[in-house]
């Protein structure tokens, strides 16, 4: 069960504000979806969370497949209650994990994939793809070393066992790298998969999205769009991997969204640096996920309305400014630069808690301001 | 300025419920106090101290003055608004850590001390002490390696520029391993620096606290008693490094009471684990202060109603019970333990804090009903 209201659209973009409403509440776009890699936003308890505004959850089916295991979530009541987040949730599908990992390691890029995916991953340890077939991947556990089969019909298998309000189609998606007959012998798979994604579906209170690939070519993100757009998907997930490249992701947002059925919502996956977020919701993005907030903040980074302010410098030891004197939080109101520094100097954990805290509440309120603005007729 | 009034005492022990005005509000007796070495308790911000129904910290001035040094939180306007803790604060003075850390890296004892001081030593990173002289003791940051002094005036002098509620005399803590001359020739020395830390003093707003001493000695405890308590100090500390010796401890800690003022609040150093906690409130202990909730806490392990439980085990993977169904935490009440003992095995940070706070919480609760019990002759 998924509803989908667009409240106020802009004149000027493609922005709109809507309402998604879910099994488990409702979610006012556009919104980010902070990210819950293995069942707990890192650093926060899920009770922080909601303080820090946050609407909806994406949790990574991959992860959870190999710990604990979605039986044992099962047995825990569904990923909801397992977690104790009673407000609306996503999982992905684990394609991005299976493929990506795999070949960001094969192709060196494991820095960049370190910076996406915030799942603490060690160069060397990611998961091997062992084989890709026409049904799924095989590849290597980085938890045991047993070889793990994923494909559509799995992917779909657990993500009705961890029991979130949206699930997400199965896909391969193709890194910045991959050539134009790649892609297009990727994206004819990612197709085939998202129609038996459909087929296996059968919990009805879930929501599925399909994912539309096609790299950085116009013609195979348009292809992507109308065919995935045509399906009966509840929602579409725009996925892909474009590394630092921000020009062509604006772009393909473009060519995507142009082709989508504007009634449904859409996500942009793993995408969501403060400077992304008005282009892309300007493009027609309804959410979308990202790590940065919380992945920074355990590096010692806030998030400001000034920028990103780096805490373990030195030159934060005396200053005794909140974090951002523009924040309303309660880690603003209660704490200082200098204190943060010392903690984040004598390696303590709290600090890292703070600044998770602060970060999602600052990117939250910043996008909160934005849904006020394409209300308001100001985007 | 300090008051202490006893409101009730045991007929069977030397058990005693009491109220300590401090500067920033009132400690019901016995309790706990727990420990924010550097500033804060690990992985818990102060509101979440607060919720575990804690009503006062020890702060560490060895860890304070290396980092971030006692002028910068002076900066921050005093520890306690530089760390955000409105409620009663104590520090150390100094003296267990210059001392003993040095002394248990050269007889081979980091491990006793790594369970006892929750600072995270490294074995080897520890100070080495450098000489000890009349007035203090050399000794080599562990921080950038200078070579730095403490003595009675230092530890005052930076006690009072860290503006805690109750500071401690310096001392020497000796270990378990010394002897009768080794000890007695310390005590005469911690005896002469109480003295000139009373002389020290200037901030009347500060209540300080002399340290007894003497080892597993009677005739040196009995001595040290007699001398620390004939001087005007507004409360005592009770210290010493006993290992696992348990039994010597509830002697010596008879042997010390039966000669300390009774209307004066005594202060058990560094010991507290929840066998210890009715024997020696017993003894007359008021307060006592013990980093086991929160080092626990942080190896995965929760102390409940039925002794303690390692979740990382994996007995705990499908247990949808919560940490302690006596307890009525918040933690207990949201979480199970399958869920934490995945969190746990997946290395995430929230789980440290969960338990950080459920151990708190316990602890506070066990000596909250001992209160009660105090107060209604049943101890």
């Amino acid at each position: 069960m998924l509803e989908f209201k667009i409240l106020k659209k802009s004149k000027k973009s493609k922005a709109r504000v809507g309402i998604l409403k879910t099994e488990h509440g409702l979610v006012e776009t556009p919104t980010l979806v902070p990210v819950a890699t293995q069942g707990t936003v890192k650093a926060l308890t899920n009770e922080e969370v909601l303080g820090t505004k946050t609407q909806i959850l994406i949790a990574n089916t991959y992860h959870l497949h190999l710990k604990p295991g979605e039986d044992i979530v099962k047995k825990g009541g569904g990923l909801h209650k397992f977690m104790n987040w009673q407000a609306p949730l996503m999982t992905d599908s684990g394609g991005f994990q299976v493929f990506s990992l795999g070949f960001g390691q094969d192709y060196g890029m494991g820095k960049l994939l370190k910076e996406k995916s915030d799942a603490e991953v060690v160069i060397g340890q990611q998961p091997k793809l062992l084989k890709i077939t026409p049904d799924g991947v095989w590849f290597r556990s980085i938890v045991d070393g047993r070889k793990i089969f994923m494909g559509p019909k799995e992917s779909m298998k657990i993500q009705e066992t961890l029991g979130a309000d949206i699930i997400f189609a199965f896909d391969e998606c193709t890194p910045p790298i991959a050539d134009h007959e790649y892609t297009k012998k990727s994206l004819l798979k990612t197709h085939r998969w998202a129609e038996i994604c459909l087929k296996e579906k059968k919990n009805k209170k879930q929501a599925l999205f399909g994912i539309v690939q096609g790299g950085k070519f116009k013609d195979l993100r348009i292809e992507s769009a109308k065919f995935i757009g045509s399906l009966p998907f509840d929602g579409f997930g725009i996925g892909g991997e474009f590394g630092d490249d921000k020009k062509i992701m604006e772009k393909m947002i473009g060519w995507v969204n142009s082709e989508l059925p504007e009634e449904k919502p859409r996500h942009l996956l793993g995408i969501g640096h403060p400077e992304d977020i008005i282009p892309i919701i300007k493009a027609g993005v309804d959410t979308f996920d990202c790590t940065a907030p919380t992945h920074y903040a355990r590096r010692g980074i806030a998030f400001t309305s000034k920028g990103r302010v780096d805490l373990r410098k030195s030159a934060f030891a005396k200053d005794q400014k909140p974090v951002d004197k523009n924040c309303d939080c309660p880690v603003c109101r209660d704490y200082t630069r200098s204190y943060i520094h010392h903690l984040l100097k004598a390696r303590e954990i709290t600090p890292l808690r703070l600044l998770s805290f602060h970060n999602l509440y600052f990117f939250n309120s910043f996008i909160e301001k934005v849904r006020e603005d394409i209300k308001n007729g100001k985007i």
